[in-house]
């Protein structure tokens, strides 16, 4: 049986698969009741399609100011967030908000090292932090045992190129080797965060989206946003504590490490 | 056979794994030509027993200032190891210094992972790219086919810690986020720059120490230095192509992603 969530917080929803998943929560036909859509910068021009999609759902999106790079923001978002749901928490956290640099070990500069881990790594793990409270709340509003999105979970977007057993096979074509570093560390800490809190019943998953026609992707991706986006909700929705600390990818098979 | 090195580098030289890596080599029946011995503070206190050991085999035995954690200082230290070992090249570079923080997601600091990322990932990085042009010399000077430390070699201390699939048996004993983090990320900066640079004919690996009774392992650990070193010197000359971008432990057993 497929699990809904209450309250949801999306990180990196006014482009590319965030928007995409924030399209498909409010349209669905039983859709969430509380969607954080959350950006950079919410009154910027390429926050418009968000914003529009807001005005079509007032009463369900927020679009709610949130840099993952910057911890008083999100300290600030936290906080905001925590207002709005009150003892009813938030139930599902998806860390979509990421970067890349494409670069091979010789061209990738310190630089491009410090900004995939600062927005990659640094931002989920503040995330995760900052909004544990709230992930708490849910668990006991939720009350009911085993591990759900209806319960608590922390969704955080990877990529197989985050897969060490598959480096051999995908490095020539595509090295990215700051990205594919800030990755494997996001699946760390997801499963150490999955093992620290799982007596606290809040659920931790990574998922592969498959490659993808975005703006990061680039036009020669295999799948488009809205069939990545149907599989991993469709994979999210499905998760059970047996799926806890796991990394899948959008059709809900695990990859490798 | 066994594969010995000619001239050879080790970082964080001053204590511990390290210092009694150089202790083994020199006082091996066939030692290594040169040995750069690396540490931030050589004329400080805590390079006492290594600047004793120098004394001791001043031939073979240089003690070189190098921070990991500064690109300038890796540069410098280069460009001196360059015009040492002229086109003889290095023939094998030891990414040894690294760091420990211990805490849990809870209570690890932005600071604790920023620090951790510095040592033992970016200074790994850096060395590797700086140290590259020395590598490249020692493989045109050894003119052999396949790989091997006589030719030309990266090896990296990372840790069991650091593996994604022995996070559920190893968490509640030893949290580390951060350190699992960097050593996970130092397996995959390893496993890209084995493919990077396969056809250069430079191998990589990392390895896993085993849990050593040193300032890092503290007092529970299961074995001494002398017999992890005693297993990693040997795992090290028994390296080939086939273990180009490995991850084994001090005995040469596979340790999984």
């Amino acid at each position: 049986m497929a699990a809904q969530p209450v309250n949801v917080l999306i990180t990196g929803a006014n482009r590319g698969l965030g928007l995409e998943m924030v399209k498909q929560m409010v349209e669905a036909p039983c859709p969430v009741r509380k969607l954080f859509a959350c950006c950079r910068d919410p009154h910027g021009p390429r926050a418009e399609a968000l914003q529009a999609l807001a005005k079509k759902h007032p009463g369900i999106i927020s679009v709610i100011r949130l840099d993952a790079t910057d911890l008083c923001s999100i300290k600030d978002s936290a906080q905001l967030v925590g207002s709005m749901v009150g003892t009813g928490g938030l139930n599902l956290l998806i860390n979509n908000a990421g970067m890349m640099a494409k670069g091979t070990l010789r061209d990738t500069t310190p630089e491009d090292m410090q900004s995939t881990f600062n927005t990659n790594v640094m931002g989920p793990m503040n995330m995760i932090k900052e909004f544990l409270p709230h992930l708490r709340a849910a668990v006991q509003a939720n009350g009911k045992p085993g591990m759900s999105c209806n319960k608590a979970a922390v969704i955080s977007i990877s990529s197989v190129l985050g897969s060490l057993d598959l480096v051999k096979q995908t490095y020539a074509l595509f090295p990215a080797i700051s990205y594919r570093i800030s990755k494997t560390s996001l699946n760390m800490l997801t499963a150490c965060a999955a093992e620290e809190l799982k007596e606290d019943g809040i659920l931790f998953s990574v998922l592969h989206p498959g490659w993808v026609r975005t703006d990061m992707g680039g036009d020669a991706g295999e799948i488009d946003a809205p069939e990545s986006v149907q599989g991993m909700l469709r994979v999210i929705a499905s998760l059970t504590e047996q799926h806890n600390g796991a990394f899948l990818d959008y059709k809900g098979k695990p990859v490798p490490w």
